[in-house]
């Protein structure tokens, strides 16, 4: 499951050389605006979901996207055991929902708000996502404490008028966007 | 080099399933909003750098960050030779320098642009970046036409003023928030 460490790019894992705490790394981190997703799975394993910001494009050959997980989160297993997802991206208004999804509520809680559908692979749709990216897992990559979800995108659905939510500086922000 | 397909995930990778067409990706992740960022790096192979919206927090523990990095593009050589990149965060006003980084230009007409300094592990980083993640590449990930760039973040520098810049709807947009 691990990916080989690259020693002929001249990797250099020197682990003192690391000087920065959690807390530099977080504010740092906290100054790259990101979109605001629920992530969503359901199948054999159940039906989960949670908020996260940690999502990226990889590449269009074939279309794929990536999610990073906690492997001590609590929808860890669900993930694993569907190895289907959903990335939900929210718009303007969402911030409840993003909210409920990142707290401690129970699923079926969170899922009792907002109107959803279910993709072609099994999870979730939200249905005003302003996109929403239908996926099967197929490949994943482990890091310290995550593992990188790499995900082969199903089907896409896409609301072309919403506006989209923006978390930086830990605080939402909805762009003003003409569309 | 490369992550192994997890089966116990149940990654089913019939790649009849995929009808979605590269237009369609790509239309639907132009409703991803993203920071932008000009990725850079120095040292025995070269300097380069490049625009990018594929960056991506991974874990704290150790803190790290991801950049996806298409394999023909012609600043690879330069990365993989150096394994040092740094990832500078762009801000309101950059926009210029985003496209100059995005372009055809050479890479010292790039660097003519802007004022840099040289990070830890020896990377250029842009003084009025918002935030600059310097680090040393520690895994790499393949996928289709792409490298996933794990990176261990050596140090940051942070200007705690800045606005965002974020692309979204293929447009530059300059978050207004107050610090």
């Amino acid at each position: 499951m691990h990916s080989t460490p690259v020693a002929t790019w001249n990797v250099v894992d020197n682990a003192d050389e690391v000087v920065l705490t959690k807390t530099d790394f977080r504010n740092a981190m906290s100054r790259l605006g990101t979109a605001v997703n629920i992530i969503t799975t359901n199948g054999p394993a159940g039906r989960a979901g949670f908020t996260a910001s940690a999502v990226c494009s990889v590449t269009d050959e074939p279309p794929s996207l990536l999610v990073c997980l906690n492997r001590s989160a609590s929808v860890y297993e669900a993930f694993k055991g569907n190895a289907v997802l959903c990335v939900n991206v929210l718009g303007a208004g969402h911030q409840d929902i993003s909210n409920l999804f990142g707290g401690k509520t129970s699923m079926d809680d969170r899922f009792a708000v907002g109107n959803w559908s279910q993709g072609q692979a099994g999870s979730p749709v939200l249905d005003d996502a302003i996109v929403s990216f239908d996926c099967r897992l197929s490949q994943i990559t482990e890091v310290g404490t995550h593992d990188i979800l790499i995900c082969k995108v199903v089907s896409v659905s896409t609301r072309l008028e919403g506006q989209s939510l923006i978390y930086f500086n830990r605080q939402y922000h909805e762009l003003q966007v003409e569309n």
